[in-house]
């Protein structure tokens, strides 16, 4: 039975921090848990963004491949059944704009929820960070290393989340989104957009699922410094 | 199906910090994701354990009552499906001695895991809080009204969770423990114990599902200081 009110993720934000990049779930086990979703590969090699049950990768050569679920495992990775309950048409908007139309209008600052948006967009510029062999470094050090992508008058999809900001660590506190546009052929993680004409749809979650890589020393053994890791994800992450 | 390998969790200690004591989950869903577990009821009126999926409560007053799980509400609680992994025998310890004896032995610290200690202890403080009416005050307040029960020689069961440090907010970052003693006349939130003899049981969770109350207008509206609640979480659950 599909559960379209929880949000599953594997792995925290946290662990990518100290370099953390193995990949620990297989992504058909990820796909169990939703049809749709973002995360990145082992290594930190590239964003992944699941629509409609198909997992794509953006490279930081900017290549976008769909990924074998069967081959590849990831580190970090949020997956759900897409079902949204609240749809909205939204024209001629920032970021900024955005957020302020779902937070005028709903109270939902204090839960997680998935954010799709589909249409046309004046501009969109994405990142993608570039694939690490052990021992990695860390996540700031990669983070540095990131290709930059923009499009103008682009057509596709931001898919993403909300995270409450009693999350922060675990998730990365506020949105984190990916896209990727309708010819296949660019995307990653979203650092800025403008949307001329799109439809906005959001998803509200009753629980999360934390799901950790307990069969993994490497994590079992991380001491973890909590509150640099949380000054680190808020600067690798925005 | 039964999921040994998950933690359900309603609600957050968050929540509790500025007062948002309603139940929100019946008690009944609760037991749907467990046979043992600890929470609290509606007004954070008193201290709860479950075991063997019976919900027993420890008032401020010392009484221990069986609940009507169909009546019941929660606004904070968590429980699972009792199938613990690890298993040991303890003679002479104190708290801090349990803690190294588990830590030197196992790379738990980054996980979620269940402590159940079973058997004769020299020694019992626990703690049962005050139950309030509308407008609730804050954890903190609450905290300062709470009746002390101790016992000497007592047989009873310790039932609780460690949660690693980076979930502190939406947990208590450490042993959580609840108390109940065979003969079902003392009880409550742990607050020191010395044991005689006892088995000591573990179970590692793969996953900690985080459920939220969604339909509760109070939460959803609520304006949380996250820093400040981790501190008064520290000092609320000492």
């Amino acid at each position: 039975m599909k559960d379209t009110k929880k949000l599953f993720q594997h792995g925290t934000l946290a662990l990518l921090v100290p370099g953390l990049f193995d990949g620990t779930l297989p992504l058909s086990s990820l796909l169990e848990h939703g049809d749709t979703g973002i995360g990145t590969a082992t290594g930190l090699d590239g964003e992944m963004i699941i629509l409609d049950g198909v997992p794509y990768l953006v490279r930081s050569d900017g290549s976008v491949n769909v990924l074998d679920a069967n081959k590849v495992k990831v580190p970090f990775a949020n997956s759900h059944f897409d079902n949204p309950e609240i749809e909205f048409d939204v024209t001629d908007a920032t970021p900024d704009q955005l957020k302020d139309m779902i937070f005028f209008k709903y109270n939902l600052k204090n839960v997680f929820f998935a954010v799709k948006v589909k249409g046309k967009f004046d501009y969109i510029k994405t990142r993608a960070v570039e694939g690490q062999k052990k021992p990695y470094p860390t996540l700031t050090e990669v983070a540095d290393k990131q290709a930059i992508f923009e499009e103008n008058d682009g057509q596709g999809t931001i898919v993403g989340y909300f995270s409450p900001e009693l999350f922060h660590g675990m998730a990365s506190a506020g949105f984190h989104l990916h896209y990727l546009n309708d010819a296949h052929n660019l995307g990653g993680h979203l650092l800025d957009y403008k949307i001329k004409e799109a439809k906005v749809y959001l998803q509200v979650f009753e629980s999360v699922e934390t799901h950790f890589p307990v069969e993994n020393e490497d994590f079992m053994k991380e001491e973890f410094d909590i509150d640099g890791l949380r000054a680190s994800i808020s600067s690798a992450e925005k």
